[in-house]
């Protein structure tokens, strides 16, 4: 088969590979109906992460069953599941807590931009729809896997509740998302902080009710000022670089909480700074396998519809247009069939 | 009047200063019926704080209203009184949220050491005992003024919940009163870290299980090794160096949470370390006025004995030997009767 491999920045290819095959008895190999291009794999392809050798990219997936381990017990050949991509054994005291991505025998998913893929610890980590679904909710279902799993775990660490004023610092897919969990969960005022004329439609689709472009103290400002001069409940901080952090802290009111779900790139937090702005902080991976069956089920009854971040869809082997067009911005999200 | 001024580092006197007298209509003067010396005032005294200019000491403070200003509605001449370190309004949204430190009227209070003391916003800072109290209640009432406001705050910032293990990093008053807290909100397993044999005891006294010497890498051991390999639910921070701050952060369980009340000095949180900690952060300095009312009624009732933290009682004209004597480490606390 064909898979995507990361040679170096801006070198992505869609070349022959070893076709996954079962290793251990808790593994299962599933059939991807759609995977897609996340903006953590634009670390890399920028050349912003180093990579050392070729990587096989790729760890946002769903799709059937094709082939089960002799210890797997709750997924049947056949069926449609969707997975995060982080590998968990659901039974550890960390996964038992709700932290799946903190999970005892937790693994990255990689190579799941291929027809094929190998999941570890199958029961723990797959979880199933009630049935096939039909092609529209494919996308839905696929975001579930990593942007809307975790902009909802950016809401829940932000500790959204409703009729509180939330604030969203980042309009990627996740930021996006953000907006719409916190929609979901009751929030009447929903700020998205964005720049990007596409970004902010889609925003107010998913539910912000207003836009701020200004960015640092301006935009803190900005915020301050649209939550009578007390600043925002909730705030989510969708992007992980020391300027959306410091944004996201500064914006939120003393006793508010700041959810963070951006991978820090070079992020040192101030201990002083912290200290007197009074925030709760809560973040990491989002553990996304929490919150699967929740939102499996908000999708399967048409409540939220968070495949519209996908804006691009391509055929699978054309993923490093898929990347190009992410890389400069000419789509939010792009979606891969096989 | 004699008063505490600080004049540089070691440089305590107890000397002839100006009476305070109300200033605006919202004032109240209190005569000071007990005060003490804060392990927060040891920062300027050993010169690790500069101190600019001769300052007036001293924000820990309970006793009788001497006089009011024409506005002041609660409060009257006679009653007894405990407040916070810091001023406020308790009218400001961040007050309503519970978040009175950071009160929009915010002052420090200084220059408690001393027979008497001018407070802003009496109404919203000040809050009565039912009675004036016996003499031997007066420790326990003064050390909700700063202390014993903050070690709850700790407890209550890290999410303490019967029967979940708590740690606490810190064996100083705040630290020894966040394991008499933690025990009050119903913990079982308490580990206290300490290396000192005086402050063993008195955590044991106040219900720590487990005593932690080591440090750093093998203190965090110690913890996982107490907790079933997990980490603690909830970590009291209670110093606010870059490495308790460390300790803290690393002794909690992913999802479980660090509560951070030693003022920080020149820490550094790294972004990404955080992010994969999964820890919840809230701290801050002690809204110590949201618990006054809960805490005088546990006083009251007999029910917590803070007033055990204070080691060593001396007259107010001897306030420069009770520095030193906590400076040396001969004392946990030093309380002062004028």
């Amino acid at each position: 088969m064909r898979g995507t491999i990361l040679y170096g920045p801006r070198d992505v290819r869609f070349e022959e590979c070893d076709v996954p095959r079962l290793i251990k008895p808790t593994d299962a190999i599933i059939r991807i109906s759609a995977t897609c291009v996340c903006g953590s794999d634009l670390w890399p392809y920028r050349g912003i992460s180093p990579v050392s050798e070729p990587t096989p990219m790729g760890h946002e997936y769903c799709g059937i069953v094709e082939e089960t381990g002799s210890e797997v017990r709750t997924i049947k050949p056949g069926q449609f599941v969707i997975g995060s991509f982080f590998v968990s054994d659901n039974t550890c005291p960390h996964c038992r807590a709700g932290y799946q991505s903190s999970c005892e025998h937790r693994e990255s998913v990689g190579g799941a931009q291929a027809p094929l893929l190998r999941l570890p610890f199958a029961d723990g980590t797959l979880v199933t729809t009630p049935n096939v679904p039909s092609d529209d909710l494919i996308p839905s279902l696929l975001a579930l896997s990593d942007v809307m799993g975790t902009g909802w775990f950016a809401a829940v660490a932000a500790n959204v509740k409703p009729g509180k004023p939330v604030a969203v610092v980042g309009d990627g897919a996740v930021g996006l998302l953000g907006v719409l969990s916190a929609k979901q969960m009751g929030a009447e005022r929903i700020i998205a902080m964005s720049r990007h004329e596409s970004r902010q439609k889609l925003a107010r689709e998913f539910g912000a009710t207003d836009i701020v472009t200004e960015r640092g103290d301006e935009g803190v400002a900005r915020i301050k000022e649209l939550t009578n001069g007390i600043g925002a409940d909730s705030v989510l901080e969708c992007v992980g670089t020391q300027e959306s952090m410091m944004q996201a802290i500064r914006s939120t009111r003393p006793g508010g909480s700041v959810g963070y779900v951006g991978v820090p790139h070079g992020v040192e937090l101030n201990g002083e700074e912290l200290f007197f702005s009074h925030v709760h902080l809560h973040g990491g991976p989002a553990p996304v396998r929490r919150f699967l069956p929740e939102l499996i089920d908000l999708v399967w009854k048409g409540k939220i519809n968070p495949g519209k971040v996908f804006d691009l869809t391509l055929p699978l082997d054309q993923v490093a247009e898929g990347y190009r067009a992410m890389d400069e911005r000419r789509a939010i999200k792009t979606l891969l069939r096989p």
